[in-house]
């Protein structure tokens, strides 16, 4: 029986959106997601879980209140839990692994317009 | 305040051993882990976790009982709890990235010498 990798490059060419993760693989109780980011995002946190970033492609900066973590292709970064956070591209499109857990909201505690449906329509 | 992101090739970078992951991150109770992996390595499960397993560079071939998966860089395959696998390179070193609860055993249930020491000095 031959079963199948999953594509981090396919699976990107399946959607367009940015600001809304796709779940492409599920870890136990953790989802493991696709987003593409292009421009600033809103200010929140989430207060039940740390919240991993691995940047594919493209330049990421990871405003925090007292700082920031800037993260080019390669690179991972986990926000823990609480902290406020608000991701920020300053040159075009980054593509981005995501993982927490099953039922995290991208907004956190924040909400907003930016809020994304969850979706697992390409795991 | 300047936040360092993780570069995952500065971290190989500082070890060489194969078979042998190391701890890099931490996300809440789970371990994202580097690991080398050069030739056969021992059939095994792990009876209480799911095991991600990112190539980053290289082919590696996830041995199954009835059948295989193959990944080359980019792409992903989680191994479901319980499910016996043998990870075999037959092109040369493979660079991976797991990702799975803190305390798994890099061997599971099957031990051996190959078994690795939990190891999270380049985190």
């Amino acid at each position: 029986m031959t079963y199948n990798a999953i594509d981090l490059n396919d699976r990107f060419e399946q959607f367009n959106e940015t600001w809304s993760p796709k779940v492409i693989a599920r870890l136990n109780d953790y989802e493991i997601k696709l987003v593409r980011l292009d421009g600033e995002f809103v200010w929140h946190s989430h207060q039940e879980t740390d919240e991993l970033f691995l940047v594919l492609s493209g330049k990421l900066t990871i405003q925090l209140r007292d700082g920031a973590v800037q993260l080019s292709a390669g690179q991972l970064y986990v926000v823990p839990r609480g902290v406020e956070h608000c991701p920020i591209t300053e040159a075009g499109e980054v593509r981005a692994m995501l993982i927490e857990p099953a039922g995290v909201v991208n907004t956190g505690e924040a909400g907003g317009a930016l809020t994304a449906k969850h979706d697992d329509s390409l795991s």
